[in-house]
């Protein structure tokens, strides 16, 4: 037999006298409804509310945090069946790609992507032992099995899962036809989208002019100018606001930003539609959007998320192969002070602005994100972001957040993930970090444990509401 | 009724078997004289002696630390009356800014403020209740009161909090005639200047040309070449060394060293007289300033302070109205392997010589600055400086930089604050997280006790008055 | 009386119930052979089996962790008789330096260098006080009488510490005459070289042509191309490998790695041979051989290291008196996303291939190293390397590698010392941070302590052997 391999009282500090207030606020918080403000679930699963085909495209498939490990053992992503970039597998049996991935669950050991699943299948499927190459074949039929009954379709997951608001992130170009579908259907589920203008914006996306031509038609007219451009941002950002959206994202290598002129913007923008683009074109017109988007923020009040700093597709043979988000993105040094410096002196101080930045550079939590949020009205520091979105990651956040900018500079959690089972699991586990970190506060007497479990319940719910202005 | 809000176990680990040897290391220094070797209080306030105003002029409008955070959450400085940068005020009513502040106070949970703060309303005031909405008025009232009894002059405090001896920060033009009023005073208190020759230095200084003048005035010849400027310099350093001064400190974006040719320096400083200076020109003359200032630190002994990485008055809205030191500076990333090898090559082996490095950038800590300080005679490490002057904050310094460069490259505790009822919480929060960290060591059998208490009291004493020759 | 100095739980988190699995877990590893799999000792002493002269020979003349401490603090090489770069000594009498170091002893207070002497001290030596400017003639006496009993000759030593094999670097001109000499003696240590041929690579080494004539000695041919060169480089690693070599090592400054065309390469040889070598063009050919080293390892299958990011010999005065490793490097910054992503798309998706990546430069641990090591399966992070090698650094290393690259993408422990007798305490040291890392994770219901128990063998012994192909 194993040890028990969940347990009540996980990630919380093992000190009795702290793990005792730890549970209390903790108890305080882990029924809030789950307000998810940025994600990337597919909206399809909603609309259509089919049930999930097997365990392995459900976990597997879908989820790069799981594969790249098995890929960096040595386990080749053709012998995991993941779906290349045209959607084809070789129609491998699951079940042995599932027991490839229970004999090597042990890689998992301490590491979020592990604690995450072990929830999952504990809690979402009543799994009583950890996965392993044993059990693997036993735990694959009983989640099957599952998946086939009622209660695992997508709608009713998402209510068990008490899910109050789902944000998906979505091309400027989407026609949001999945978010349609849903808003007209008899279910309740809140699900918004969030403009994502990337594809757009950046000049050198290697379909930048075919997502111009896709944007004039759904705006109907043509995109010759720069203001045109302008223009048709400004009506898309419109519908999505009409759709729900109460926010943008902005995936960034460098969040580098400066206003062009006019005539060096179209001047840019011209250059682009012939085709003739340098990096440092695509650079600069990134900058100059970003301080468009900002003013556009400040128009319309949708919440600006930037994520900056994230080396796309470092492994090319994947790439080509696979395509976008199979594990191959990894961090850069990314820096804010200066960057940052012309888009918060235009619109820092704006009362209707909210700026979020996240980063995948934790020597900024201290150094620069800090300070700017613990003083520009308009900017927020988001939370601890994707590799950092763990146990370790979550509680240098606060370590190295809080004492300068405080609490209420941040704006809660964001699960971001694409694996929808993935969501309780991820906010449980920000809940406990958040909930431990307090207990820590409490029992060092920083704060009372009163103030622990109303900023525990701010952390988790209200800060959430009011920094995605929902 | 609220939990109790002030606790004679504040800041230490839970764990009861090290609290208990973190309070017996605590009780060997908490009564230690106070030495504050770098700090920004006015020593106007200690030569005239005369009551504070009121709380919120006390609290409030000098320190930035405060009202940044208010500010952050969208409270103009207009509201909280902050004086402009002609010292005007709309003259609100003291006792609403502080209504504003108390319904606020909460912003400041689980930062160093936050603690600072409780402990001067507790120790200092006899408040026995966090401040909030509810008893703002009853605290100010309280506070008040006491303000205008003879216990709250100035000096009596000075005297209270014991502090052995004060620095302050000055201009190299400054008259010190504050200090000399205190000297000639029959009043004891120990209060030395510090030599700030920054405005004199650095070529794109707004009021260089000005400040030259004035410069000139004091030495009383003219400053028509750089070997005069060096004179004038050379002086002005005995007349602070003869008023007490036993250091120096320069404030540069990046600490580059460099020295130039006469040539070159005579050239750049010509060129600042006529008001032709570009960035290079003003980055290379205070490269070549740093290696005077060591080779003039290595001639008459001066303690020579390096504090870089802050990019000053970042809001320039802010600055324009309310002038710096509003809580617009933020840190950048900075260097020091290559920008101090000149200077550590040329003085860095001089037994005359004591540096004392900051950083903003705890990024250096261990990849850096302990590498230099645990190899170089003459270099040492500044305490955790400004944003990380916190529990996490000093407890990462002393994580990140003893395992290289041992506590006695370190040089004890600098309060750096222009926040005067501040200085004993200051102190106390470092002796406390000092004997806390002694205390996981001492737990852990890395050194025993004894070690430790004699670590702690060379920390909290004798360190500071070695390295700054006190 | 001292306090008790050595301690049985020493590292372990003081919480009792944490403790208590971290002992657990240690007992398991405590006593499996170590494996030396990259160091700096002297095959010599082996090969020689000579008594050890004297304890100011064996500690401090050969281990700049151990002086930079003391000529920090102002004592100087001279004082501590440190020979030169020519050997030469002042011969002072080595008791009176030996004092000095014992006066000096509580600068390492809080340092691994303290906590590996006291090892040393208490368990090679059976001293049963820490080392004091009092007790430090009769401990010099005590250790100097066993150094010459039969029982403490190097090749006793070495067994005694239950060494299983220890890896040398050597140069790639080295003879490795030692190392046969050890090969043919009935002794059976298995002692194994590493190739490092920096000196051959490295176009701006002051001796390069020299060492290119060595090498054309060695290999018979004279090398008038970089075609030659090359094959010389696989003639001498194919060498290296028939002499027991697994793998190479690769000391470099920034680790840029770009393949040049043949031409490229070609003329920068030939430029280097006539002497007219820019910095430039060092920087290309290091980035080259990078590039070629990966592809031989590809080939041969030998380990390939690469330790990037120490400035070398930083201070010019003490480098010109007393030569290299005097404990003058200082990290700097360091890059590896971008540097290595031409090395990682030609290679590291390769199967043949192992490499693994060290750094001075903690804030990569999180940022680059472990989203690369999570995904690439030819890379690997070494362990805390250096001045990280301590509680600390270690502990640091698992928290910020751990969550995204797991374990099994690290390769378990490194001692890289040139100092023997410190190689029982660092792994000692290393597998009682390990253990107390995976007791909290234990504690923490994270992993189950069986699991935890396996996680340190692997960590301990088997990850060792199989990344460095053993």
């Amino acid at each position: 037999m194993q040890d028990k391999f969940f347990h009540e009282d996980r990630f919380f500090n093992p000190d009795p006298g702290v793990r005792k207030i730890a549970r209390e606020i903790y108890s305080s918080i882990k029924d809030s409804p789950i307000i998810s403000p940025h994600g990337h679930v597919d909206p399809a699963i909603f609309a259509k509310n089919e049930p999930f085909p097997n365990p392995k495209e459900l976990f597997i498939s879908p989820d790069h945090y799981i594969f790249r490990m098995l890929y960096s053992q040595g386990i080749t992503l053709e012998e995991l069946d993941i779906p290349d970039k045209n959607g084809n597998t070789k129609s491998l049996n699951p079940q042995k790609v599932w027991q490839l991935f229970g004999d090597n669950y042990y890689l998992y050991a301490g590491t979020p992507t592990g604690a995450w699943l072990d929830y999952e299948f504990s809690e979402v499927f009543g799994i009583k032992e950890r996965l392993n190459g044993i059990n693997a074949v036993e735990i694959y039929n009983e989640i099957s099995e599952k998946l086939n009954s009622t209660e695992f379709l997508p709608r009713a997951l998402f209510e068990k899962f008490n899910i109050e608001l789902l944000s998906t992130t979505d091309y400027a170009t989407d026609s949001l036809i999945q978010h349609k579908s849903i808003l007209e259907s008899d279910w309740n589920g809140r699900i918004i989208p969030c403009f994502r203008p990337d594809a757009i914006t950046n000049l050198l996306d290697m379909n930048w002019k075919e997502n111009i031509e896709k944007l004039s038609a759904l705006v109907n007219f043509e995109l010759n100018s720069y203001k045109n451009y302008i223009e048709a941002i400004e009506l898309r950002r419109e519908f999505f606001k009409e759709m729900g959206a109460t926010s943008t994202d902005h995936g960034v290598i460098e969040p580098f930003t400066h206003k062009l002129t006019k005539n060096k913007a179209e001047e840019l923008f011209q250059k682009a539609l012939t085709g003739a683009i340098t990096e440092e074109d695509a650079f600069l017109f990134n900058a100059n959007m970003l301080m468009e988007m900002a003013r556009m923020s400040s128009e319309d009040g949708m919440v600006m998320q930037i994520h900056p700093g994230s080396y796309r597709n470092h492994n090319e043979a994947v790439y080509e192969k696979y395509g976008a988000d199979k594990g191959c993105d990894i961090p850069i040094r990314t820096e804010f002070t200066i960057n940052l410096h012309e888009l918060l002196n235009a619109y820092g101080n704006h009362p209707n602005l909210t700026v979020i930045v996240f980063t995948l550079d934790e020597s900024v939590y201290s150094r620069e994100l800090a300070p700017l949020a613990g003083h520009y009205p308009a900017m927020k520091i988001g939370p601890a972001w994707w590799f950092n979105d763990s146990i370790h990651g979550m509680t240098r956040f606060r370590e190295m957040v809080t004492e300068t900018a405080g609490f209420y500079n941040t704006v809660g959690f964001n699960d971001d993930t694409r694996a929808f089972l993935s969501i309780p699991a991820r906010h449980d586990l920000s809940r406990r970090v958040d909930s431990n970190y307090l207990a820590g506060l409490v029992a060092k007497h920083i704060v009372s444990k009163t103030e622990a479990i109303k900023i525990a319940e701010d952390l988790t719910y209200n800060l959430v509401k009011s920094a995605y202005k929902l």
